[in-house]
């Protein structure tokens, strides 16, 4: 689906169809799945689109989510759009539990939102663009289900927010990878909900150095200061993440899921009550020409770079 | 004194007799003992009741409290109540400046809330129990003592938090003792302050991570993540909490205290403000039939487990 | 410049008389130096008082800054006074983007504020001098500049909360040096926002802790408590505080000063909004009897032990 499709279906409200009912962190939590339903015969759903595969196995509860939008998975409007969707729909669906997050793409798990969606656009575009963001953002973090990251690749900025709003992050040992919120290495603020998530993993002063210096944190590094919670050998990625989920899972869901309410509450309230201003002071940040002249000349020597 | 003594004694108000100041993080700083009294010659004082033993040494100050409600220390209304009465004696005796936390029960320190007192009861002893829960916290976590906690044993969910409140803990190291609030474990919800006392220790993310799996972390692990401060040999564990207490009582009491309470006032002051809204939603909790449910469950397992 | 010329200039209103514009981070950011500046021809400029020498190296952007107040860089209202002024002289000084502050004094960084301030002067004199400390923090932890902690020596009380409040650490490995913020050890207690900056380092766990046992940690122990960022030989530091320098101002200003502003704008906010009453606190504090009779004691210790 293109994103002038998405963006029709979503409409001027900048309201995602699916959204009748209000984000997950602000629902009571759900009933556990019926013990009526057959274990074991349950069948394997998925479902697919331009940027997401998704599998969601009905006996253990567990769905794959993989992104598969090459070269880099960047968080285009339509990328984030779909990802959405697709959270709201397991979020929905009262056979999933739980979800692993990870990437198809070879060496990278995202790269980050897509500059092209905040070069040279309406400032109509940029509000749809940012309100996506945040959309997604507020699905994760604040989701009812248990959300895994298996961090298949490198994970600057807007990738490494994913990461971080996931219960858990296990990356693969390679020091190649590298993970961190970088925005300041390209003249650019990370937005105080990234910083509020990022500051709840690591803590207030790796959280200051780290963003203020725009650190790309190689996979070892990454572990040493919390930012992710283990290394294992690629090879052992999807393993280790489904044996993490089913020891996640091995917990009454209601308890566990008002849990990390109480422990996201704050920080999912924060961007709630500032939606509006928030996307306000994006738009007057990326009109500004200076910034324009940032990320075209970026984006210059990205396309460099490839040929 | 059994529960019901203790709840005629406390009356319907909820408060308990002892509370005619207010509670210790609210007053201003004791002023030091008075350099008259003859050191070396001050009687030893003890007092005792069904749940817990108390000797204090006047000439050190310092105040040796002993859980010996066998076969667990569960925090029941009468244990509660007879926990909060002992601190508040102590408080308001000038020769008392610390306190040293321990059970004389083999290899527990506390089991935590006593599960009878939330199973099958009236709103009545609900609201009697939840208060006196807050009312040990608030004295515990807000006292001007030095507060030491020498758990000799395994501490899980209100044992936990009462090491926690201390301003240090020592811990046996022997892998079989484990720590943690394991609420999720048996379906329920560590309460907001519960949470606040756990993240002032070992920080947001450990809190979270470890909240939402209801952990019970062996000792070895628990010094890891911070949640004691040291492991010593079960049979050093005494001699340590002294030497402990030595230095913390070789500060003056006042800038001591005073600096307790910055520390700790923001979390104290959020229960205060919220009390009556906390225990309605245990209230609330606790009515549930699915709740009633699995605590009936849990405590057949538990006489199972004994015969 | 005697302290009572200072007091003159700066007159009843306790307003720095260069403080005409707002502290620096509460205004917009500043924009990078022109690149028409012809690099590597910069002058060296310097100025110099009588308790602080700086020297800035206009071609790289980079200050040193010298306390040169001996015998121990004690912080009297002159110090804070001239303090205040170079970093403002600085922070107005667009070729400026960095400073590292260290000592000339062997052995010391600083020893904080002086106490003689604060011992048998008059109502005005306490307002001016507190009003001094506050400002030199705001500057300090609101500098847009990167600021780097060169310290060369030991650093207790407010020597402390000045390394506290720059971007970065770096302490000679020398376990002679201690560095913490003691002031419950004088019978004193650190205003919140010392605190505040304190738990804004190390977390709230290790700064409760500290400050209630007044430590003073030696160079090692400062680093494994997150205190410092990292140790290196003593004649090493100069080195490794401009190669941290580099690093840092390899970052777009623009971007690293916002990011800085996010990370600290709320704990200076804090102080903003309750300044009046934390002077009249500190007043209402240093003016009993029984603090002017400490503070009387430890002067008079200071001295038995320099004869």
């Amino acid at each position: 689906m293109a994103a002038a499709t998405l963006a029709r279906r979503i409409g001027r409200s900048g309201v995602l169809p699916l959204c009748c009912r209000p984000p997950a962190w602000d629902r009571p939590a759900r009933p556990p799945p019926s013990p009526l339903q057959p274990p074991g015969l349950a069948p394997c759903r998925s479902f697919s689109n331009n940027k997401i595969q998704v599998e969601l196995d009905e006996s253990s509860g567990v769905a794959m989510m993989k992104f598969k939008s090459p070269p880099v998975n960047s968080l285009s409007l339509e990328f984030l759009t779909e990802f959405s969707i697709s959270l709201e729909k397991l979020e929905n669906n009262r056979a999933c539990r739980g979800v692993i997050i990870t990437s198809v793409v070879p060496k990278i798990f995202s790269s980050g939102l897509d500059i092209t969606e905040m070069c040279g656009k309406s400032v109509e575009h940029y509000t749809e663009f940012w309100r996506a963001v945040q959309e997604m953002w507020l699905r994760l973090y604040g989701s009812n289900m248990v959300t895994v990251a298996a961090v298949n690749g490198s994970s600057p900025a807007g990738g490494c927010l994913i990461a971080l709003s996931c219960d858990y992050r296990i990356m693969a040992e390679n020091p190649k990878f590298s993970i961190g919120l970088n925005e300041a290495q390209l003249g650019i603020v990370a937005p105080f909900w990234f910083k509020d998530t990022f500051v709840n993993v690591v803590g207030h002063r790796i959280a200051e150095r780290s963003l203020q210096l725009g650190s790309l944190h190689p996979a070892p590094e990454a572990q040493k200061l919390g930012l992710v919670d283990e290394l294992v050998p690629e090879e052992k990625l999807m393993e280790k993440a489904a044996a993490v989920m089913t020891q996640w899972l091995a917990l009454p869901d209601h308890a566990r899921q008002l849990t990390k309410s109480m422990m996201r509450k704050a920080v999912l309230d924060r961007l709630v009550a500032h939606r509006e201003e928030d996307i306000k002071n994006f738009i007057t940040f990326v009109s500004k020409e200076s910034i324009q002249k940032s990320l075209r000349m970026y984006m210059e020597m990205l396309k460099k770079r490839k040929s």
